[in-house]
């Protein structure tokens, strides 16, 4: 069953989420202060098990205000280089699972770097990331981050976030197996509305992945879905009534609507016909407002499950295309 | 249909849950740290709407970590004192919600201090509480605390909000108000579990009225229901499946049946023999180990809804017993 | 998720409900019949608990057909009169519940009778008050009434239900400690669509508070939402095919739509956007026919439960102003 | 999945229902001071389709105080009689429902009354009679009848549609195409619990089948299902919760397992293992207790649905057997 | 609720099926080799139980490929004949059930043949036809059939069954008991779209009884439904995401919109404004394009449980009236 | 929430099972059957996407009855060999998916055959093979097919299934790069049901993984879990009553628990305590009847996705330990 537009609409759909005027001012910010607070640098472990063909690395980076954010990396065993390279972006309550899982970009030649989600890890895949070295957010938890900090810009979760995964990119062109031309970022739901976002704030990306993008339109969202997590929001504004328009006002520094419209790099965006998670408009409403180059594939009976193994295969051949990459 | 055991097995039944050794230095320990932070203060403001009969104030005190702490205070209007104070702690999820509910207990002229739930309050009731005065957790926020920081005693949510529990008696005794010999702790689920918290750690309370409480008898809790919140454990053990020992020793250091064992002050407790949320043999546990004099209420046909009114009714004249207040 | 239309579509709605040309004329012979059936008396008896600042009164007056009608009276203590009062219906299988609840009114200033619902009172608060002296209905039961005598006007459970509400007014206006000329009528849900009743039926009240309203615009509201309990009435078609035009007819007598197109009172009304259970849409029916002065308060980030304590706020200030009642 | 004990526990489960002591004054006062409202009669007008084989009536009869009860009369087209006879009686929620359903037992050779039940017949199949002649209950309805009256045993529901029960024996005895010598009664359900209740009123019955009784063993059914109907007693108990003792006092006097004790005709009964709704020991409550003949038919693998048309042939072989009714 | 559009836009709507090239031929085809892989012919056994007024036959016939094809036939007792006869197809997931139900048509004076469902008849009620006399399908069991042999119009399951619906009148025409020329098909859901299919492939019916019929206006009732059976060709499409047009080319081979276009006899429809199952929308697209006299019976409050005994006497009427049948 | 016994209580528990008499020649001529119809072969076909570190084949090989059987083979691009080799089977529903995915066990070295599921691939994860080269059974198919052909052992679904399992090892040992003498079994679910039946009925295995095995102790497992796909069987027989015993004897020729006390390689198996779907009891009577050495991995707080890639990382090190094969 559709559970928005019909496709025809969507290709008409534009959103009506507008950008605050010191959108660009308060990222710029944002990102200054996160640099100062530490230098960049990028910590390896190897870790178990030892794979034939590929190496696993426990990873530590500085993220927002210098705190150190956790990752996996996988690098082609015996790799030259330098490589291309992606970094994914993870879904909403899970973290970085497991250094053995998800081996397809590595067995495909791409040195990936899998970033943990800052506090969040307790839901289907673990995480090893807090939201804060401070006692309050100590380590990942069931979540419910949709609104934490969401009464001001400045306190907002996804400020941190979104500060990490664009460090990340800070933190991956530092390795020698990498080449710093040819990154992409990569992600499904939350991590494809975090790669919106950094496609946003960064001008030397190669290319950018953004399966059934989350985290867009958020009025719409709102308006059309009452599947979590959108819905925590609703959940929130339902007892804090007097708050609507700060809260509002906060979501839209976040939004990847306003992100996408600074974009620059090539873009692959996917929605699905019958998600209820992240509606299909919501996503239209990002692409419509894509400034860079961009594609979009519909599946048309899929839920928020999306494309799946089938968007991983068509997500490779057009990396491999953006970033120069083949078969070896 | 019953959730738990029958009646006459419950009254058999005995908690399996251990106490650490070091589980008296612990609490000792946090207390004198968060009241090393900040010298005990309460700030009232006075706030709409204006009742006849109840003067209504907004209420800040220093909490964990010397932290700010709201709440409400209600005092019957007029009253020369000192008085007789109930302080009350609220449901998981719930924050204070607004000053005009909640009249039952200065109507019938107790002082009552509802405390605020830090980092809770937007699920079911406002909250003004972050976990932190830091951006991490700058604010309320839809819940999953309670595997907030568990992998250590030392960082875990309820380590900060059972010392915000405690700073509350700390607080209203230094009202003129408040006759200090006779205030009572009271509270529902969550509520009763931080009642009893308490009681385990203070001996100046004139009584403890604990209903259907939570946080109490983890290991048989996490077996025996898979409702929320105590089902967020499960959730949380589900990913992270080589902390499970971590995890259940930091819940020894915060069970109800612990703190029950280390209390004085007369106790009323209740449980409900069909409630999947806070099992009545979990509540039995704690029972059964209250060291203080007690008394059991059995609501044979309730879920978690419990006594609602009907506890009221029964709890005020339990309170008005036990701390000399009656009939104006 | 909205469950109706969007906002600026509700203010262009208009109901389809047709009234019947004998509606007057049924109503005035309900009503007639009802008085000549008893003398308007009530009887008060003063019940536990002993609150400080509210004397609680059970009360027994003759609605329909003169059946005994009980409720609740919350009278200020010490109140020297004549005071502004509120009569306030009751939700959807709700009876009148306990005494000591629901203690704002009286606090705020006003007599405050809580009237209970005939043969409700058994799914979320207790009733007292049968549906019919007789043993055919002799008390509380689990509802089910959309449907009670559903075949005729003059059979359904509906007419002996507004009769009582507007008997309750004739009730309380024989009380000295009562300003018969500053009553005002309170609901929420069912509740809701009792004040629009009564406010069609009367041109004594100072003001009516109608929250969410039930029981208006039938026609739409069983196209639109299929939940309880306008739920009941489809179910009840679903079996009943060949009644359809008989169950219509007798909903058209018993419409909020029409109520309010009878009213004078000043009213305020309010609607929640994701309300499944009592549609905006239907709301905004009766909203628009309403005949006196009227204003609409939207929540929308709210389902059913709409604006609860921010309502009861909001309320308040807008019956102290209509009652000439302010802070003592 | 087994809903409760396993077969071989079945049998040795004993219901702990007790009989108040003027459970047989109680019952002999009802029949008598209903048969004295009114004396029996039948009134029977054919009705449409007009079917080859048998004859369709429209059945009127006085019940409880004499009030007029509808049902179906079916008899096998030219019979010339006297002929066995079955009345049955329906489960929850429905009535009598259409006129040319349920054709199984005349076209096998009986003479079928289907009794319609008092106010209810609103939610599955349609009814025709209310609960009461007066405007308070004047029609079928959405049910709740579990607890109507309920807080007394004169009052309850259940002991009006007992007794109509028994007077359609009364009633169809007097037709003279019935053999009064040869009359079963029968029963899915509520109807298997009224069969019961049947049985241990009257002396005078060939047979009786009472599949998945219903109405029975009350006090073990509220502690082991939360399946409706049982699970509104609970929902009732959960509100008026200082009713209990009262509640089941009247449950005593209408419960199969009382009944069953008086009974002397031989009896079918049948339980589903995995019946949440009459849950299999309630009925072995009943069946333990029953004086008469008596035979257990298991159905180990089905719920309430239990044998459906399996059962329809096996009751069909076990009334014929009883009846020396055979093939034509 | 309304599932689908409002009635007077159901007048309107019309189906965007499009019918193959080879449709005519497809089928023609079809049926060819199947009446060629065995010749017609219909074994009657007698069996229990001996009803007086019907008797009861097990039947089979050569259906798809002159596999045996199982069924009922009931024939009024004594019958003389040649009788008007009612072929009955059943709704999806059971089967033919047990020869003792479902006795109104053979009352009413009509030869009843109640097919089988090959494959089916594990989910509500049983069947005794396997999908295949081979290993892989020999017997009923629990569904999924909408999505077999979907690949291919040739293979696909509804090739097989639509064969042996017509089939079955084949058979039924060989009976000396019958007579040719009154011979309706009937059904509901699954059972009405197979009625439309045979009134597409035939021209020897004199009437058609299509119960909220299923199968029917394939790519609209996907995207408009979530319910099964439609949902499972969703779940399907949701794997084999590139098999979307393939599996829609089957479709368009099987759908009740394209049958009903080719049909000759007078047709009655129904259709249900609160169905989820075969949305009403769906169902006037087979209706607009129906061929024959027609008419259309909407019943506005039921969901897919429709007309149930109400719609069996008004179809009886109907075909009475269309077969010359009528009142003994 | 615990959904069977406690630990302790597993460790006691022995299934209720019986082999029948003639099991071992059942199989033996099945096995026999299969083999003589087509000699053993595998075909090999490579596929995109080009990868970097493991070649990706397309499989084909001759199982039940020699019909064709899909899967995938992954190998470690570049192996000399021969190498250790893993075939895997899949979960209830899903098909072998895609190519690209599930690249662990190559990674780490192994040769990889993944074997599809006859007739399943519909729900979860695309599959490739009929359960029949016929008609009637022609593709994958949303599922169903724990009831197919489950009225005699000789057509029962999971006599071909397992036979495919038993001929994939004959097909892998005839890879020059597998060496024969390291070969394991390993599977999930239904998988790890299949892999314990193909080490019942093989005595070349080097190890075998069954994680929540499935196809086990089925008496116990419909008696206490309704969880489909075991609710398959209850839904099956609650409509073919009188095929109890029958349906079981079927069983008892395709438990889990038979072909357990046949095998003789060292196994792993694991079981969840909060598995509703295969209920840990079920697991360990499979364990206690394993006649090879053994181990049992518990998994306290997981449902029945129990240790995801936890388990996959253990079972790895188990299955290098045992293969003796280690880090490259």
């Amino acid at each position: 069953m559709l559970t928005d537009l019909p496709l025809e609409q969507l290709w008409q759909y534009r959103s009506a989420q507008t950008t605050p005027d010191d959108f660009d001012a308060f990222w710029a910010d944002t990102l200054t202060e996160s640099r100062a607070a530490a230098p960049i640098s990028i910590e390896l472990v190897r870790v178990e098990p030892d794979l034939a063909s590929i190496e696993l690395y426990d990873v530590t980076f500085p993220g927002f205000a210098g705190q150190p954010i956790k990752g996996w990396l996988r690098v082609p065993a015996g790799a030259g280089g330098p490589l291309p390279a992606i970094v994914q972006y993870i879904g909403y309550g899970g973290g970085r699972g497991r250094a053995w899982e998800n081996l397809l970009w590595a067995s495909a030649g791409f040195v990936h770097l899998q970033m943990d989600t800052r506090g969040q890890g307790a839901a289907w895949s673990a995480g090893a990331t807090g939201d804060d070295p401070g006692p309050a957010a100590s380590g990942p938890q069931i979540a419910g981050v949709m609104t934490r900090g969401i009464d001001a810009p400045e306190d907002y979760y996804y400020r941190r976030l979104v500060t990490d995964a664009v460090r990340a990119i800070d933190a991956i062109r530092t390795l020698d197996v990498v080449d710093e031309s040819r990154i992409a970022v990569l992600g499904t739901s939350q991590g494809g509305g975090l790669a919106l976002a950094v496609a946003g704030l960064r001008d030397d990306l190669a290319a950018v992945a953004a399966n059934v993008p989350f985290l867009s339109d958020y009025p719409r969202a709102i308006a059309i879905t009452d599947a979590r997590p959108y819905h925590e929001l609703t959940e929130y504004l339902a007892v804090h009534r007097e708050k609507a328009e700060q809260v509002l006002r906060t979501l839209s520094y976040h939004d990847a609507v306003s992100f996408s419209s600074r974009a620059s790099a090539p873009a692959r965006f996917s929605a699905a016909l019958m998600d209820p998670v992240t509606p299909p408009s919501t996503v239209f409403g990002a692409f419509h407002r894509y400034a860079g180059e961009k594609e979009m594939r519909v599946w048309p009976y899929n839920g928020h499950e999306s494309g799946q193994a089938d968007e991983e295969a068509e997500v490779l051949a057009f990396l491999r295309a953006r970033l120069a990459a083949g078969p070896a």
